[in-house]
């Protein structure tokens, strides 16, 4: 499938978003932090997030400029967090080695964040709807509550529930606002709002949850990053958990619940044991169960080409192999 | 002038303040992290931020709890950037020498403030005035942008504009969003909002210049920190601009114009020689300038136990040395 499908019909839509972003980065930051933003701008994904909002919104005829608007917002909030998360990433993974990455300064990287909050705050504002507003700012703090409990309480625990909390807060929170928020912008239907808000939740779990397979499952040089990189860092995924449950006896499984995630050996062999079990394609099969249960909450909706763009979006969530 | 003049017809407000903030702590914060907010919100200074709020918006009878809400935003957002600027501080200064503040990692620290960020802005959008939340996010990228620029572009630097657009930028943006935003609760008076907006900017930048003042003429003791840690951060206030002014010729002062603020020895000699001058008269002349307008803002105003305590505030932040 290709991504063509669903990012046709936003195609205007999201350069009007990019170009909304980059005025903020150019509107009264420094130069050299300008400059960082455009490059951070520039190197931002496939704007899954604006996506989702400009089709919903669109869907529902809503005003588009204020989705151009939620939409920047968003995206610049996306940003913030994978700012400040590679800052806490790269001091988590230290261990007396000097990360190389060494253009930007902590204190440089902070504020860089912060300006991304800052922007994107103002923006979300921007849209005049106060309840947007309020939405915005729980998820937010959901987000970061999130980052506090993987980084103080979510190393080496084997625990669907740690799980799931974990990945609505890092991911399916966001797509969830996403989708409620255009709905807010587009009607007053309460139940148009909620068939949209599962839409994003629904979501955003899979989309956490694929990422988290590709971790086992992924080939390295399309992933980018080592395989197991998960476990290594102690954060035990759904795959994991299944591989878990099945083999309790497991000799690897009883190292990884007593703790022992730091053994890079052992783990690997976990990782190993993983990819070859039915544990990836349980995993996705709950991931196709999310996808489900979004579709459903589509078929309130006429046809139009936007719902179709929602479908297929979703539906592709589920076909990703980066 | 004893403090309790202008707190005491908000006393019982701060502590509904304090309250609310703490219950933003106890949410859905970790618990290790709720106990370490529990105790910045218990170090927290004198509450001079929700006073302003307090007093401009009970002056106004504007509803008590969006004032309290507002209080506890302010508050939260304030005590966020002192937690990033000491993260961002602690990395600037280490030079070599570890801090000795280890309670917390630097990944913590970030989303510490993160989190208060989030809870700042979750309680400023619960007072459900859109205008509100705007200046509210347009505060933080101010405050954001000021330190961005103090960390790229202010080191060494003798202008008066850089010194201003910092202060504004540090400090009065805050003061001023204060007693705007109590305005923009307790009227639709654009006349009324327009005069508190003055008296804030105007309140805020005498209390930065004072603070700048302190770093000269303070005891050490009392203000508990070293004299002249401005200068040796290559930050130059108004005593050092008024100084420079005066003496272009004074080699020390040809010195820090060529950036060589980092010679310690020098540098404490330029403190020596501002504190003999006439600088720290001239720049309190300043702030008592900005504190007279702040009380003719108010003038507009009819009289009241509320009008009198912002009067006293203002005329405190001249007499202070803490």
């Amino acid at each position: 499938m290709s991504t063509a499908t669903f990012f046709t019909p936003v195609q205007s839509g999201i350069t009007l978003v990019e170009a909304r972003m980059r005025s903020q980065a150019d509107l009264d930051a420094h130069p050299d932090m300008a400059a960082a933003l455009e490059q951070l701008l520039q190197a931002g994904g496939k704007r899954v997030r604006p996506t989702v909002v400009l089709l919903a919104g669109n869907m529902l005829g809503a005003d588009r400029d204020k989705l151009v608007t939620l939409g920047a917002a968003v995206e610049m909030l996306h940003t913030a967090t994978l700012v400040h998360d590679d800052l806490i990433d790269s001091s988590l993974l230290r261990r007396g080695m000097p990360t190389l990455n060494s253009k930007w300064s902590p204190a440089a990287t902070v504020l860089t964040g912060d300006f991304l909050f800052a922007r994107a705050a103002s923006l979300a504002a921007e849209v005049n709807n106060i309840e947007l507003m309020k939405k915005f700012a729980e998820t937010l703090a959901t987000i970061v509550n999130g980052e506090l409990t993987q980084l103080f309480a979510a190393h080496g625990v084997i625990s669907r529930e740690n799980y799931y909390s974990r990945i609505y807060a890092k991911t399916a929170s966001l797509f969830e606002m996403c989708a409620l928020s255009a709905a807010l912008i587009g009607s007053q239907d309460e139940s148009i709002q909620a068939a949209l808000k599962v839409y994003g939740y629904e979501v955003g779990m899979a989309f956490q949850i694929v990422d988290d397979v590709l971790d086992f499952s992924g080939e390295q040089h399309i992933v980018g990053k080592p395989l197991g990189s998960d476990l290594l860092q102690g954060l035990v995924t759904l795959p994991a958990i299944y591989y878990a449950e099945g083999h309790p006896d497991d000799p690897l499984v009883k190292l990884l619940a007593r703790g022992h995630w730091q053994d890079e050996a052992k783990m690997m062999q976990l990782v190993a044991s993983v990819r070859r079990s039915d544990a990836v394609q349980l995993a996705l099969g709950e991931a196709a169960a999310h996808i489900e249960r979004a579709l459903e909450a589509l078929s309130i909706f006429p046809f139009s080409v936007e719902r179709e763009a929602l479908a297929d979006l979703a539906r592709y969530i589920l076909d990703r192999r980066i």
